[in-house]
């Protein structure tokens, strides 16, 4: 599985894993692919110093990206305690209630009180301050273009740049903006994502930016066959999250020992799009914790950053909770396929071979 | 592109063509694909009769099938003036109102005031009656699995049973009942659709029904790029719709003019999936008429089959309008991709071609 990404970045496999956890990057890369560490977990920069540092030195010299979640436009900023004063008092309240509700026990003292600040635009400016100081090859940014002085510092570096879209016109956008490469991220998929499916956004978003912007095809891509269905309409290779969640390797990252009952036994009608993660449509896995929020009496989200404020310490009272029918987690509906944990270089080695054979298939078909 | 239902149907490609138009199903079956004709329009099994009569005439001696409205569970049923009871006053007041507002005049006195019947299970059967007297190949059932006996029926004459589904589970049931084939209705589709994308639900249904059980992907095709996708995520074939209401011959039952201009100007992010149209979730065109049921003081559709009855009279005010603003049409998020009023034929040789094109590529990204 070979296409000219291969040649950019110098990787076996059109493979593009995008993962909290360094571990599953770095073995995504050993393994031919490209490991994609998402930054927005590190509220301290000296941590995603450590953290990129320990990735050069695990990586067997093999090229690796890092993901940021920085706006175009400079929304809300401040420090938590400044932002917290925007959240509505019964907001809070139906936060604390929905967890007595729950049965979701209090942190001990003193403990992880903080929310993730990833969002905040100054916090994502010093994670690209602190990779650029590293060797990655790929910046890709999760909320489309970042603002062209960030694209223009990482071309000065000699990287590339991602952005995320869910629309032609979005992708069209970032390119004008200096975009190197387009993630096309359809319905389907985990996280932050727009209302048209893959089969139908990918094409688009190829036939939009023509054919010197290489797109990966990004939603519902868990095996080989999706894999070559997405090459088929047209991407250059494959934007992938959500199965890195289920490898041995993420186990050293997971904060919530639930987590593995609950995608082991999820099919693929248990995601739920909503914006109660960050304030913008994401996709999560389907658990009381989310129909607590689809209930009728339930508040309408905040607008980012404040909605991820909001709950930043019930998703750390939830995860230190183990409970696996109550979980706060990104996710697209490939879950359903998510059946065993496996070591990433299997995974790996999976999706090239079953597009070969998915490739060989469609070939008889051609007689 | 040739897979082992063509050799089941004697047709030369794996296109399998809903269209409300006896003129389109023609036409894709002279072309080698196999049109099935939609009965839920016909009132009158009379037309429904000379209509597959022509169809018989038409084809040159090629296999069509029928499309039918079935649900396996019998709903409310009788007229559609003993259903107007059941209907809220305050239901009928917002159609009205809303009507208003979007400028849609009224019909003339005695014309359109009947609803599509089709919907309701009496009427399937009879329709189911009349197409066995003709020579169908394949009977469809666009809401899951018709009734045991009807699928026995439909075996004594020798024609085949599809029905679509949105999830696996729903798939594995139908087979359980005797149906032959399963439709994989992804998310982007038009018309009634579930929740999980055709990236997604295809293999899912696959994987769930086993090599037995041929599944044609549904959702997402309008180019031989997207036949490709959904053949290499383990389709045997492609269930299609809306690219045939952008047909030349589709313009024979067009009763609209607006209509043309509405789907030539829509991007994939133009459709809706909404309630307003049966009862159950369908995906339409976004219009001033499905805002304005989106709006905040607009009612909660009703169930199926009343909510047909209580927009029927709008939707054929709505066609005599010819305004592209407001239109009432379920069609699929592949409607971004019509961008030209083509012959059907001329329709067909793209997806062939454009697969071979797509086989080939993928072919070289093996090396």
């Amino acid at each position: 599985m070979r296409t000219s990404l291969c040649d950019t970045f110098g990787i076996d496999y059109p493979i593009f894993a995008f993962t909290p956890s360094e571990h599953v990057a770095a073995a995504v890369s050993r393994a031919g692919g490209l490991g994609v560490l998402g930054c927005v977990r590190f509220n301290d920069t000296d941590e995603l110093e450590r953290t990129l540092t320990w990735l050069d030195d695990n990586t067997d010299g093999k090229p690796y990206g890092v993901d940021i979640v920085m706006p175009m436009k400079i929304p809300t900023e401040g420090t938590s305690a400044d932002l917290s004063a925007y959240i509505p008092e019964d907001h809070k309240r139906f936060v604390d209630q929905t967890l007595l509700e729950l049965g979701v026990p209090p942190l001990p003292e003193g403990e992880g009180r903080e929310g993730v600040l990833g969002w905040l635009h100054s916090v994502a400016r010093s994670h690209l301050d602190v990779a650029l100081n590293h060797r990655p090859v790929l910046i890709a940014n999760a909320l489309g273009s970042p603002p062209v002085d960030v694209i223009e510092k990482a071309h000065e570096h000699g990287v590339k740049v991602a952005a995320l879209a869910g629309a032609a016109k979005h992708a069209l956008r970032h390119v004008e903006n200096g975009v190197d490469i387009i993630v096309a991220q359809g319905y389907e998929a985990g996280g932050h994502t727009g209302e048209v499916a893959s089969m139908v956004l990918t094409p688009d978003v190829v036939d939009a930016v023509g054919p010197d912007v290489p797109v990966l095809g990004a939603g519902g891509i868990g095996s080989g066959r999706q894999v070559a269905a997405s090459l088929a309409l047209g991407a250059q290779g494959v934007w992938t999250g959500s199965i890195w969640l289920g490898t041995e390797e993420y186990r050293n990252l997971a904060s919530n020992r639930g987590w593995e009952t609950a995608f082991l036994r999820a099919t693929s009608s248990d995601t739920v799009r909503t914006r109660i993660y960050t304030g913008k449509p994401a996709r999560l896995l389907k658990t009381r914790w989310t129909e607590a929020w689809a209930s009728q009496d339930a508040p309408e989200p905040l607008p980012m950053p404040l909605q991820n404020l909001l709950v930043a310490e019930a998703h750390n009272r939830i995860n230190a909770s183990h409970d696996p029918d109550v979980i706060s987690m990104p996710i697209g509906q490939v879950v359903g396929r998510m059946n065993a944990v496996r070591p990433v270089a299997d995974v790996v080695a999976s999706l090239v071979e079953e597009y070969d054979e998915a490739v060989a298939r469609l070939e008889t078909y051609r007689k």
